[in-house]
């Protein structure tokens, strides 16, 4: 049987590549987007795992939207105003699914930056989406570019990472989360706000989510994988209830609703005391690896090569001299470290700029100081 | 933000509005599809949910495919071929889903009996599918009629619930399953065989799947919502590898994998000794009900309205001389039963006989005696 017209624009998996020779244990991985398994509350879930099996309702079929508990809960963790709504998904992966099923036309323009989340991309490629690339500096998206790409292209959606962007690390700064929804409000463009790693913030003060100066022009997307944990696939949308609810019968279609017994166990963990105290020590955690990886980059990075300092999140993003990063990216497996070139993360990989994704979260200092050596060594052969 | 044109093609959620009239404390239910929570296995499941909290590795992401011990473990109790392989999905829904987002483009042909299982009909018509509706009769899908069609209108896939379909009951005959199969390899139609009911049979001898005379030609979706719970959120779809792989590469665009505590739930539950005793629990629970609905409507339905026996699964067909079913369903609900009206069963409303849908899972015998009463009674008023 032939397959859907659609599924050829799927960008090719080479990052699942990557990650299958990555676990050659002979090979340090800052390749992967995972969190550390030891940073899973599962001391604080056991009070609420244990109490499903006294709770055989939520075995049974759930509402689409929803276990109704943990919605009353995130419509007031979030401080929601009584106009919007919050949708579970089975990750915020399918948050950011159905906003492309219950939204897209093929040809319809989406906006990103670029570079940009590979998992977006696949989504809004399936949906036959037109993905415009942007391009990003320090402080978030060029806004004379942004300005210039909704006015000519009049998109219909832009989807963003303000808080620690995949793959690079930026924090947008407060100003341009003003501007950026200023100008959604100009043009009519829907601001699509993924906030997976806005907890993760280890350095500096927690700025307002751009959405909240564009309430009724945007959709956020939470995940609860790296605060909680991802094998329970749960994220939150929320936004208006307008924009909300076609996503709701999508998601009818979709799988009927996310289990219901792990929306239960989410909710008793954001319930526990001891909740704040463990996103802390996940903080304080991450911030160690962060340090000991950025120190020995700084120490040891050939001198055309640039890293950025980032105060949060789980990457940094290594800037390099023009080259063929995928058989850099090769020949650096082979010197034993995986990392990510940077041409998948481009909407257009002929776009790119040379650069690397290095993650540090599921890696122990002293394996991250080894892999920039290791890194440093196969920079300097191949490029320097 | 307007919605997607696709969205528009989602048929009008009737039975989400009868289902919540039929909340009323005052009106008994037999118009939704709910196994009965009482049912639900949770002293078995309880060891292997205690085991959780000792599982990291289940909190972490997975596999897109599933977790490795359950996809092993179904291939064996499925008995499936070195060639074929499983996928977990998120209820078999998605598995649904998944079929249409990897193999149909706008346009293309899928069969199915008219009626049929309304989710498959939202999930096709969303792919925009071209859905052609073939008649049922007591044995499966009239065999000539589908024969024409898949000879003149090449469809893609035939759709089909050939054990104790949704709504009707019906459960093909031996020679039905074989005959389809054969269609399926002459006229290269693959097979897309949805089994949620095939464990729910009380009386008469399990048949052959039907799709195993077309292994080859074949997707196969399984659910554990009526033999496990549904709030799990898990079905299996099987089929040849190179049937299944582009579904997991949708899949993970989706949402990245099934949440995999549930799946090492699920497993826990299928290699507990006492499965097979709470499978056969099940039956003896709904045939007594199934029983207690089939003699009082046998005894109260006036003369012109006829129901079949069935031999398993949830529900019972009430065919009725031509009227407005709307008319009466909604009639029916003022006189307390909920019942659903045959046309939401078609993709054609506008083709429908006259028939109701009766659910027996989920009610007491002395309610349902009691809804036949009401039932017969606004019959007799409003038909006869």
């Amino acid at each position: 049987m032939e397959i859907a017209h659609a599924l050829n624009r799927i960008p090719s998996s080479y990052i699942r590549e990557i990650l299958a020779a990555a676990s050659d244990k002979n090979v340090i991985s800052l390749a992967g987007g995972l969190p550390d398994e030891q940073t899973f509350p599962i001391e604080l879930m056991k009070p609420a795992l244990e109490r499903l099996s006294q709770m055989p309702e939520v075995f049974q079929y759930g509402a689409t939207a929803g276990y109704g508990p943990l919605i009353q809960h995130l419509c007031e963790r979030f401080a929601l105003p009584e106009t919007h709504t919050v949708m579970m998904a089975t990750g915020s992966q399918q948050g950011l699914d159905l906003i492309a099923r219950a939204y897209i036309n093929p040809g319809d323009r989406v906006v990103m930056e670029a570079p940009s989340y590979l998992g977006a991309m696949q989504v809004f490629g399936l949906a036959q989406a037109e993905i415009v690339g942007v391009s990003q500096n320090e402080q978030g998206p060029d806004l004379a570019e942004l300005e210039l790409c909704f006015k000519t292209q009049t998109p219909k959606m832009f989807y963003a990472v303000p808080d620690f962007h995949n793959p690079t690390g930026v924090c947008w700064s407060l100003e341009t989360r003003k501007q950026v929804a200023k100008l959604c409000y100009q043009y009519d463009v829907t601001l699509i706000e993924d906030a997976p790693y806005r907890e993760l913030r280890f350095t500096g003060t927690m700025l307002p989510m751009a959405s909240e100066f564009c309430l009724d022009k945007a959709i956020v997307l939470r995940s609860f994988s790296k605060i909680a944990s991802p094998g329970l696939r749960l994220g939150a949308v929320s936004g208006p209830r307008e924009l909300i609810d076609p996503m709701v019968k999508v998601k009818q279609g979709a799988d009927l609703h996310s289990s219901v017994p792990m929306q239960a166990l989410l909710l008793g963990l954001l319930e526990n005391s001891g909740f704040d105290q463990h996103i802390a020590t996940i903080r304080a955690l991450y911030q160690g690896r962060y340090q000991a990886l950025f120190d020995a980059l700084d120490a040891q990075l050939p001198s055309p090569c640039r890293v950025y300092p980032v105060d949060g999140g789980m990457f940094v993003w290594v800037e390099l001299p023009s080259c063929d990063t995928f058989a850099l990216a090769k020949s650096l497996l082979a010197n034993g470290v995986a990392v990510v070139p940077s041409p998948v993360f481009y909407p257009n990989p002929n776009e790119a700029s040379s650069a690397l994704r290095l993650n540090f979260t599921n890696a122990q200092p002293e394996e991250l100081v080894e892999a920039v050596s290791r890194l440093a060594q196969g920079l300097k052969q191949a490029i320097v």
